[in-house]
């Protein structure tokens, strides 16, 4: 694919570090000569189609003056993320040019990859292939170990899931109701709610910006309190449930998305009902269970071909809108999963 | 034992329930007759030798709207607390005249106790009967079920213990010492510090109010991060953790006595660090380990025997002293385990 050398490179970088909420205009759109790969290399050239916009990515818009739990960006350099790609030219022997792979790759149209082995190859690419930024990619894998790796649940258990119309929640609550458990979420519009109730079959929902008592809230949704919840926002909302938790409950946090633009996150103060109640909170990362993608691959995908699991996906197209669809997460402005598709093979 | 049905019995009542700090008044030390085991009864009467004063007996000295994790104290009526105790009547064939056992009783003379079969009898009276108050009863289980079944230590792990020298946590630094951790603890005074260095053997311990940054003085104890954090105190010192524990680090949540007193919580805003580090935070109730006490107690008599761990007592003297010495719990004023002596035999 000598051609990729003479292409143009699209690409998105972070102008600046952000403190506070992030706007479109810390982030630029520049046009960059494609690099091929050097003679010799393992690399692989990667031509991407689809790509993820995730909450963590926040973090990495920051300078953080002690090293991070993920690397900050550096101001005018490309933003890496996770996406759908497929391999345009390759020096390695386990990657041929037509190869669709998923994993961290950048905002940018063509990405050379130094580490291919870190890229998943995709099994199944008879499913919609933007899937591998969700339900089949880094979220789906977030869902599945966060909810029976770290949550531990049983048939019947009480689930409270926040952010539940995203990328991760809408899973969480899928796979909540395969395993025989009550199931609510939280999301931030009656649309999302209503997707929740009668798309993702949740067994109730609520929007947690019209409730004026997050607490009456879930008093409401579990006379008999929560024995999971499923930590996505952080904040009141995680204060609410710490009332309404049940003995023995478990919190695997996720994410704490509310706090991510706060220039100090707000206190929590109902941290006694962790002895009171004898709750465990325990957060994760999915990079961790990457050696699970495999058999969650798998069975993910049977649960979708089976009409089990669905999934929604809040598509913007062409490179030049990852800046806003990126923004628009902390707004909660996606419907579903955020992604962008720049090219469609 | 028809004669105690004869003598007075002085008990701590609770006047009122407290809200924020509580004081000597809001107790009053009465005398009402002792009451006699009833004919055809199983009940047992007790003689109490020595009371113990715990933090979690804040919260029962408040009026709570929703059912607590243990239940309120009733005005007027008198106080429980966990003791050691003579058998000096009984109507229950497991338990004779003369008899040493501790368990839950109350802040009074003597006690007739209903069901006797949640009292432990004493298997080692041949160490100070006191003991069964801290490091051989509640307070000791506590440690241990916390140290080794909650937070899970491993040898060469580094281990924060805050209030450390109090009743929980100067056992909590000492089987940290034995099983190959290192250990650092904070206290309240320079007397406190100076015990935990010279007689309970913790590797470093500071002065919590003489750091003017608590996030400095754990950097400085801990250059390497926290694997397990002994959590006793809750608010600024639990802020100030979060920001020290290494990846897959555990805080075993054991008591907020920081806490306890004030009217709203303290926020704790570090949560995020739960996450980026995969912290598990876990909540603990003793009760809840009661069928591991035999193993305990002997593993402890024989620690104790073998001079491998010590224990400092606070004891206040007379029934009277029970007010004074509660309230000087949430002052900090006892110097190791609070504990009132009743009687001698």
């Amino acid at each position: 694919m000598a051609a990729a050398a003479e292409v143009s490179n699209r690409r998105v970088t972070l102008k600046r570090h952000v403190t506070g909420f992030p706007t479109e205009a810390d982030m630029e759109v520049v046009v960059a000569p494609a690099v091929a790969v050097p003679p010799g290399s393992r690399s692989v050239m990667l031509k991407n189609l689809y790509l993820s916009c995730d909450p963590y990515m926040r973090s990495r818009m920051s300078r953080h003056l002690e090293p991070s739990y993920v690397p900050d960006f550096v101001p005018g350099e490309v933003m890496a993320t996770f996406g759908v790609s497929k391999v345009v030219a390759s020096g390695h022997p386990d990657y041929q040019e037509g190869d669709l792979v998923w994993g961290m790759t950048a905002c940018e149209e063509y990405t050379l990859v130094a580490n291919p082995e870190s890229l998943f190859k995709i099994n199944h690419p008879e499913l919609p292939l933007s899937y591998y930024t969700g339900v089949l990619g880094m979220p789906g894998l977030t869902a599945y170990a966060g909810f029976f790796e770290v949550a531990k649940p049983k048939k019947g258990d009480y689930v409270f899931v926040s952010a539940a119309s995203g990328a991760v929640g809408q899973i969480v609550g899928q796979l909540a109701k395969i395993t025989g458990c009550y199931v609510v979420g939280s999301a931030g519009s009656d649309e999302k709610v209503n997707l929740l109730k009668t798309k993702f079959g949740f067994d109730d929902a609520f929007n947690y910006k019209k409730e004026q008592d997050l607490n009456a809230a879930l008093k409401r949704c579990f006379p008999e309190g929560i024995d999971i919840y499923f930590e996505n926002v952080g904040g009141a909302m995680l204060d609410a449930v710490l009332l309404n938790m049940r003995n023995h409950g478990r919190i695997a946090v996720c994410g704490l998305i509310s706090q991510y633009n706060l220039e100090q996150p707000e206190g929590v103060r109902n941290l006694f009902c962790i002895v009171a109640k004898r709750i465990r909170m325990e957060g994760f990362m999915v990079p961790e269970y990457f050696g699970n993608y495999r058999k969650f691959e798998e069975e993910m995908a049977g649960y979708l071909k089976e009409g089990k699991i669905t999934y929604v996906e809040d598509v913007a197209e062409g490179i030049e809108s990852v800046p806003a669809a990126l923004i628009g997460l902390f707004y909660g402005r996606n419907v579903g999963k955020q992604l962008v598709a720049v090219a469609r093979e």
